[in-house]
């Protein structure tokens, strides 16, 4: 399957910039978010990387057909598409930021799943996919989980922390007066509980490995914050130190997963606020994280 | 600062179609793709949730101004719009696969550096960020860093992976003859380490503590892998059990940093090929990652 511009289209002048621009799949891109369809055809894709068809390549070796290699099929875009796409990514992941302060409004559920499905396409260890996502919706479980948290967390500032640490965080949120009070856990419409599995157990109780599982739902869960980025959507990816156990608990979730990430999602609220900073201090400049070598 | 769609543009289907479609935001983002422009300007990007003026607001109670919080401008798109734009990137991130063969054609350094720049605007711990991206080009290094894989990996197979595992991962690299080989480390044109601070060193020496290290580092992969593949480029999160300290060495970075992944990054080799995946076997369906509560 390829892309392609030449797809029957209601949308005048999507057609139009289609068949205008250099690059079909560029045109492409463009014509999905100018599209009012209501589903996303794959041909509407910006550039395709798809397994293909089970052609046994001579790179594989292997008799089972299921375990052999197949041709992969990817489509170049020039590097001048490539560097202005790249720079509007990096450009547009700058505006998102951690959010404390939610609206209560809801969120279509589908859109969230998109992200969710989203999330589940991130690479891992022996291809184990070692996570789960539980969306949680209903109110009561939403008061459950915070009430774990903030009963946890007040013991984490008093005890388990250490001062430095208490110090840090409280400037982060801007010394909230009750820094381990979580109303965000409550009014956001969701809260997506990213899980983490230790390992597998097979249906006749056997365990089965799962190699590295924190690599793995780290970048998982980058994937899901991107895309709820792209959804429009704000989040804050907390981590609910001690209360761990209590939420798998609560959400029924089996003694294998670790719950590895907490995150609200949902708009804004109307007085929502961030910590300001210095351009300095919203994030390293590259100088700070990259060298060439 | 707000998205428009009244920017001046010197490309007139663009102009066209952002003042034709509702919503300026998706106009906006489609003229992103549609302008042959050489740098992309803020006002292209779809939607905004910069951190404006630093205003200080009721919910800020810091007498240090560094410590304030700010309005958060947040920019709304419809329902059905984010609707279209959520299924859209799952649809394109399905499209991704991890690669074991590489073109050894260049890419533009600059668009790597914007897939970093993209990286590092990942959320962490106390806002610690402590990722570092080392970006390998020098052959010489690649070659070094190649050998002390392969030299770690033989005894990895050998000795420090058990037999499950070892048999697994054969499966996964499609049964190749010798799978501790990696040519892939100095075919790509570059290789990225992604390195994780365990702590930080503040310039008197003092230790400085860094909050979950772990899932940050995994969230700026998640997101540099989006990026990567965003800018038409293929990759594979490798993981060089055994070898992290050689790596560490070879790349002289400081004793506090390890790496947390590596990266080969580039075109695939024009015969490229990947595992063999039944619709299945691809990716778990949604009801095995995904709940509503």
């Amino acid at each position: 399957m390829s892309s392609s511009s030449s797809s029957s289209s209601s949308f005048s002048i999507g057609a139009v910039v289609a068949s205008a621009v250099a690059g079909a799949s560029l045109g492409a891109l463009a014509s999905t978010y100018l599209r009012p369809a209501k589903t996303v055809r794959k041909d509407l894709i910006p550039f395709l990387s798809s397994q293909g068809k089970a052609v046994v390549t001579s790179k594989a070796n292997a008799s089972d057909h299921d375990h052999a290699h197949v041709d992969y099929h990817f489509e170049r875009i020039s590097h001048e598409d490539a560097r202005e796409r790249s720079k509007a990514f990096a450009e547009f992941l700058t505006m998102r930021r951690s959010l404390r302060f939610y609206s209560n409004e809801d969120v279509p559920l589908d859109i969230i799943e998109n992200c969710i499905e989203a999330a589940g396409t991130a690479p891992s260890g022996a291809h184990t996919q070692p996570w789960y996502f539980c969306v949680v919706k209903t109110a009561a479980l939403k008061e459950q989980i915070r009430q774990a948290v903030e009963i946890e967390e007040e013991v984490n500032y008093q005890r388990r922390m250490n001062k430095v640490w208490v110090g840090e965080c409280n400037i982060l949120v801007s010394a909230l007066p009750d820094a381990y009070i979580k109303p965000y856990l409550t009014e956001a419409p969701y809260i997506i509980v990213v899980m983490k599995r230790s390992h597998d157990i097979e249906p006749d109780g056997t365990r089965k490995e799962v190699y590295y599982p924190e690599q793995s739902c780290g970048i998982a869960s980058g994937l899901l914050i991107t895309a709820l980025h792209n959804a429009n959507l704000a989040t804050l990816t907390s981590t609910p130190m001690g209360a761990e156990s209590k939420i798998r608990t609560i959400l029924g979730r089996p003694a294998n997963e670790k719950v590895y990430l907490l995150m609200p999602v949902g708009y804004p609220a109307a007085d929502g606020t961030v910590p300001y900073r210095t351009d300095a201090e919203l994030r390293k400049p590259m100088k700070d994280i990259y060298q060439l070598y």
